[in-house]
């Protein structure tokens, strides 16, 4: 075996995210229809999640703060009191609603776990994303879960040695460039890019990737086994 | 040594995390004194918290969307866009408030740091955490910071698995009984309890404690290292 440890990302590559998130938006949006356009609303709400990102960080905790922030600014204090526990409540939503896995998922982890130790890897809320992997119904094929505050070089770096995994030896599957495959790549681990079909802007980078030893992209987590066995025989 | 892993719960063990909240509570008090008071606001903010906790946790902003809640219910709805944003203010005042070490909690892990390995256990937000440690300016001396969403028997009993640690030489220092001291002495562990002067209510816990192999309480931290010694020749 190559692999040593098997790392996911969770949001938007074992299960959907990303849709609850616009959901939630779309919600926003149109109960603020009367004081402001979409555009502005999305933009505004960008804006504030990223200013308050190093407060709060990643999450939908974080985001609801941000969308009760967006709603006092843009209607100028104007927005009710029954229209901010609107808010609250897609926050409840979000936070309750039921976890939908991405196709593949299931019988690619649950096949997986058999030859590989497997861990999953995410940002967010530490409680959101423990509750989201036991109501999956796949969080027992995962010998070991973190969540961090942040996923960068350091960040990888600090759980490989934690874990005493070779670089060399770990392979990382997740649907963000930014934090999933480049910081990986950078510790000369091996990382798998599933791109999923809508990406948080903040998430995006522009990179040079194309030829990058340990660079492999998929069209879906299915492929993954089949890469995996192909890469062992290497 | 006794010990291989001695490990300090964070707020109101190491730095002091109570005032805070009760400095955002009694502002939330002043802001909602014409529709309540205080005790109400009190009750109403504890029931809310301990209502939501399943869904968010614990830590600021979760305590800032209680908050929030509190308002607009208690004001039925009347209370002024500027005003959340106040509320949101308190949040943001908290996750930046400089932290203040409790007496003696520099020179006490400062010293054990040379001699034994150290970890931080703590609930919380994850990044505000890791943020309040990293401004503390005693981040350096804990090998290990482990943020958990609740500390039960069970928490304490992965966290030991997954370091290697028996639980015979693991020593579990801070003020919550429930949190602290009942789930380590549970399984074989050794646990030092010092009481900090106010304790949320959630906290606290009725128990029968004395005499049981493993507990010991202190006055201060500045206590811990003679005690350390102490059971080292024992």
């Amino acid at each position: 075996m190559k692999f040593d440890l098997i790392a996911f990302d969770a949001d938007d590559t074992l299960w959907h995210n990303e849709p609850l998130y616009v959901e939630a938006q779309d919600k926003l949006k149109v109960l603020l229809a009367g004081y402001a356009d979409g555009e502005t609303v999305d933009q505004w709400l960008y804006e504030k999640e990223m200013g308050n990102l190093k407060y709060y960080g990643y999450g939908i905790k974080s985001f609801t703060l941000s969308m009760i922030e967006t709603a006092v600014e843009l209607t100028k204090g104007k927005i009710q009191g029954a229209e901010i526990l609107q808010i609250v409540g897609f926050a409840r939503e979000m936070l309750t609603s039921e976890v939908q896995l991405v196709e593949h998922a299931e019988e690619t982890v649950c096949g997986l776990a058999r030859s590989h130790e497997l861990m999953v890897i995410t940002k967010g809320d530490l409680l959101d994303q423990q509750s989201k992997l036991s109501r999956s119904g796949i969080g027992n094929y995962f010998r070991h879960v973190e969540v961090v505050s942040q996923k960068t070089q350091s960040t990888y770096e600090a759980l490989l040695t934690r874990y005493g995994i070779e670089p060399q030896r770990f392979l990382m599957v997740g649907n963000s460039l930014k934090s999933d495959i480049l910081p990986v790549l950078a510790l000369g681990g091996y990382a798998v890019y599933i791109p999923y079909h809508t990406t948080w802007a903040h998430e995006t980078v522009d990179c040079q990737r194309a030829g990058h030893d340990g660079y492999y992209e998929l069209e879906h987590l299915g492929q993954l086994p089949q890469l995996i066995e192909r890469l062992g025989c290497g």
